[in-house]
């Protein structure tokens, strides 16, 4: 029987920090990630395969941090765990002892039972697969009308990569507005001007009823009777975590359908860690179940994972998920970290919004200045950040890392407005009006008022 | 005479900021904001006149935010103070009599008094004032040879923008290297070799003995004995606060010549405070007197200082400068915040360092993808972040405004191994070896042993 200290389940972004950051801490130890895949792709990455890269060779993670810091790789597939042995058997028939175990199991494409149609040929879905993508891209070549159905943050990227490809893309959106869960409306009104102004048709507050054709894609039926044209169709309506595996194992899920972990990220069995998409997700503020899944998420909790494998530290936790994210349409920058003012006031919290309009370098005649709106949803009372969004040029992520920080360390309006930052024509914008402290500015008027 | 409540002698970014924030605060109170010039250059953009804008025109602060905030404006000058009388005197002759009174008289290029033929034709300082600026910009034209002295931030950006136009620019620094008060010697070596690769001649560790010519300028003298041809000189050896109208009314100045002020930047006297490049001081870490002159640092002081103005608020307090910036040479940034390494040794702290070399979109495939470099400065046993150093892309400056923050609020390298960071292929590194928290981890295994 094969044996190792600690065995981690999946080679995507959170496998791959839990093993990294595990035997940084724990060098002594042996650690191993075993994984289906050959090559491991890129997940953000990935709807730029279709557009940006030239092809999906362009987005391979690399084995080079798992091997220069010493974690064996294997490819192939746990089918079993036994926790009492504390064994994994696998497909291709080992048996695998281990001390501490780690599900980094990731997350699968949402394909809706009762949606007609999905098993037609050109129907897609963005797998997490360098094959499957590799197999997309071929059949996508002769092919010019594409509809997306669903318009979150990878419908859209898919779709506006598709787009900068040639194609003819139509994005059916149920809810009233794309990003719809991640941003507030009027940010998202903003990226579906831009959208279409790049040529994507947008159809918002449609429900598709039927994907027809026959044998492959012929067009998607709307529930308004309206039909479409298609020769592709990418669904992208959501993840869903893999856990079949933990759950065959005796491991508890949540009633999302989670691995069920603590804030040191361990399943009911200590010596059983959960991380990244397949883990249970709690919000940081609302404290609420989760079903948010970002890699940047997954990361932070392989992090504290992989430190409190063997030494638990109550410093290192992971306290909830500020769902901090950002996406590009074009040349825009768009970014969220924590709660949305909808979302907020959903939960209950009394909230004051401030919103400023700046931009990013400075003065705005600098070349290449691109607008920057910077929102602060604040709670009322306590005076604590709660959540931001950010549409801005090139700094829109950092500058959204920085909203992050604030939430996170429950910084209040008045460090805002005394903070010290940078500033550079080129790199930012004015620091006479830098919309970060702007925006907290105009919260305090409001608070005053 | 003439009344107001709260006068604001000078206009660029920090008595504007004042004015406004004040006025903000106070609406019920009277604002005058008194400047000599009749428009206000924003000082930050100046290098940038001389390339990348198309004069002095695209580089004006512009006087909305004052009007719209409700500031009055006069063009005058304010040549005597009468503390007991609380009354102002202007070179027009008027008398304004006021209750708060904030200097933000700004600083002044430094023209060394040992230096012969600082007198000559064609020999410039950065003057922040416009008609001087075009005066400038009109005798450049038909020079081609200009060599400036002093490879500070100005004296780059204003090499850096020269040579954008085609001339032949010569930087003489006396340090051992260009930028060598503001980075470690590792990151001005870096921005040495692009500006070299931009065509900008270097030499450092080279004094200038004398600027020669007869009437004009033809050249400059090292103290080696060379000869460097010259048909312009830029001077940029630094700048002093304009602080005689404040000595001249008795307020006390500081050792080296700065208003000496407290931490809600008010002179000795509680009804006049002073902010900006003519105000003392201290940095955040060391809490030595400092000589950083910065037009983002000047502004938070004057949002402090116009808050504090009629009440004062012991959150909203100046706690020393952690001289924050950020400077681009071509397409690369440059930032630091708080300490060097070099500074810290010398001050007497136990540091260790820990510097990441990442990319700043991920994959690196990404087109558009800038080499990411993260130096992180931290003390040894207490593990808060002293300071930081960045070359990047388009995205330094908030990154650099990230490591600010992180200083500030004195947060651990553990809050930065446990952050929540959002990650985007366009925006970012990537979620799996993020330079900031890498830079972390590589701090934390040298704290291990």
């Amino acid at each position: 029987m094969e044996k190792t200290d600690v065995l981690v389940i999946g080679g995507s972004a959170a496998g791959l920090v839990a093993a990294v950051a595990g035997k940084a801490t724990y060098p002594e130890k042996a650690f191993t990630l075993i994984r289906k895949e050959k090559q491991a792709v890129v997940p953000c990455g990935i709807p730029y395969i279709f557009g940006s890269l030239r092809g999906s060779d362009e987005d391979i993670m690399g084995d080079d941090p798992l091997t220069q810091a010493g974690v064996d790789i294997k490819v192939d597939e746990v089918i079993a765990v036994d926790q009492k042995e504390k064994v994994c058997k696998t497909r291709n028939g080992s048996d695998i002892a281990f001390d501490k175990l780690v599900f980094a199991t990731g997350s699968t494409p949402v394909i809706p039972k009762w949606l007609k149609g999905t098993d037609l040929d050109n129907v897609f879905t963005i797998l997490k697969d360098k094959e499957y993508i590799d197999s997309i891209l071929a059949k996508m070549e002769g092919l010019k009308k594409v509809v997306t159905i669903g318009g979150g943050f990878i419908g859209v990227e898919v779709s506006d990569e598709l787009n900068k490809r040639g194609k003819d893309v139509t994005i059916v959106e149920l809810l009233p507005h794309i990003l719809g869960l991640a941003f507030d409306e009027e940010i998202t009104i903003e990226a579906e001007k831009i959208l279409r102004s790049r040529g994507v048709r947008i159809m918002t507050g449609q429900g598709v009823k039927e994907i027809l054709g026959n044998g492959r894609v012929s067009g998607v039926l709307l529930n308004s009777g309206e039909k479409i044209d298609a020769d592709a169709v990418v669904l992208s309506v959501g993840y869903r975590p893999n856990t079949a595996l933990a759950s065959g194992a005796g491991l508890d899920l949540n009633d999302r359908g989670f691995i069920r972990v603590d804030e040191y990220m361990r399943t009911q069995n200590p010596d059983i860690f959960a991380v990244g998409d397949c883990a249970e997700k709690r919000d940081f503020i609302t404290r609420r179940p989760s079903g948010v899944m970002l890699a940047s998420t997954g990361c932070a909790e392989a992090r504290i994972a992989g430190m409190n494998l063997y030494k638990l530290s109550t410093i290192k936790t992971f306290n909830g998920t500020i769902a901090i994210f950002c996406t590009a349409i074009g040349e825009t920058g768009f970014g969220a970290a924590g709660l949305t003012e909808t979302i907020a006031k959903r939960e209950g919290f009394d909230v004051i919004t401030g919103t400023f309009e700046g931009f990013d370098k400075h003065p705005s005649t600098m070349p290449g200045t691109h607008k920057l709106v910077i929102k602060l949803i604040v709670g009322r009372e306590l005076g604590a950040v709660l959540g931001g969004e950010v549409i801005g040029g090139a700094s829109t992520g950092e500058l959204t890392n920085i909203l992050g920080l604030i939430i996170q360390k429950r910084l209040s309006i008045d460090s805002m407005l005394t903070a010290q930052i940078g500033t550079h024509p080129m790199l930012t914008g004015t620091p006479t009006a830098y919309s970060l402290i702007q925006a907290a500015e105009v919260i305090l008027r409001k608070q005053k008022g």
